[in-house]
């Protein structure tokens, strides 16, 4: 206890390997079941070190949750809005893309009963997205693709995710690369002028 | 148990007391813990009853959730595209609105454990939205107000339940119809070249 109190920041790797277990708990039991007590045992990690880091479940399940996300939109530049929406799908390939949509249909689920849980996701998951989101749309608002008054703007987060939550419920199939590239060019470049 | 099997239908008014029953149910303990058995006691009816008439439990509460919805896309006729969607969203206020919105997210919520619901949520909830907004859009389609191959016409049910489902999530508010109309707007017009 007092060494761990001593070291304020575990490994990089460390994390990853916390991250992964945390994942795999949630696949295996859903966010209800999982508790702190089986991170510890399965990842050998003191409650407390778990605590001090992460502060909650919530805050952990979430981190852990965006470090699976590869890509940040901000990090994309390819010169024009279309290229960078379609740049964005296009990392990871289909199954990477369902699992981590099957994850976060499993959080968003459990945000009903979790209070808690629905602040965690809304503040790490959905703020930064959006911010993401912004910091793209800005280059097409500088580079003057799109004009700063467009409506649309403020509605990229509804369009883009909800697209994705709604594939499976409308057609029955999980949503793939192909299907979101369609989108944008069907509904989202048209929203917003292009 | 003879003279309920000689009578086939339930009056409508019967039918609409015992969904109403339903939806407190739902709203008082959610789907997993809502069971015939307390429908029955609620309602005085008898299990045979309910399942003769509703087969499951999916059916039951999905029909019930269905049955507060108190318009149909179809039946709204304008003359216009953006006074149809306008016409829908002007149907109830917005605690209506709320109401049904949260009603639907429980049920949502509940597919991810529910195949059966799953199943039923998709076949009497979303494929008849979906048709009705079909509806709605073959009339602009057949005014010359839209073209028939205009992509974004085959996402319009992505674009606006999506719209509603992801509203709380990016701005912690619940999706009231002043923001609705903004989207119709903003989003859906646009995106089939209005």
């Amino acid at each position: 206890m007092t060494v761990e109190g001593t070291r304020r920041r575990i490994t990089p790797e460390r994390e990853a390997q916390l991250y992964e277990a945390v994942l795999d708990l949630l696949r295996e039991v859903g966010y209800d079941a999982l508790t702190m007590d089986a991170v510890a045992t399965r990842t050998h990690a003191s409650k407390a070190t778990l605590y001090r880091q992460w502060g909650s479940k919530p805050e952990l399940v979430v981190k852990a949750l965006n470090a699976q996300r590869r890509v940040r939109p901000a990090e994309i530049n390819t010169g024009t809005l279309r290229g960078d929406l379609r740049a964005l799908v296009m990392v990871g390939d289909d199954q990477a893309m369902a699992e981590h949509s099957a994850l976060m249909r499993s959080l968003f689920t459990a945000t009903h009963n979790n209070p808690d849980l629905m602040t965690a996701f809304r503040e790490l998951v959905i703020g930064p997205t959006t911010a993401e989101f912004d910091a793209l749309l800005e280059r097409a608002v500088a580079r003057g693709e799109v004009p700063a008054d467009r409506p649309a703007l403020r509605y990229i987060p509804h369009m883009a995710i909800g697209a994705l939550a709604m594939e499976e419920l409308v057609t029955g199939e999980l949503p793939t690369r192909e299907f979101l590239l369609g989108y944008i060019d069907a509904v989202i470049l048209p929203a917003v002028g292009l």
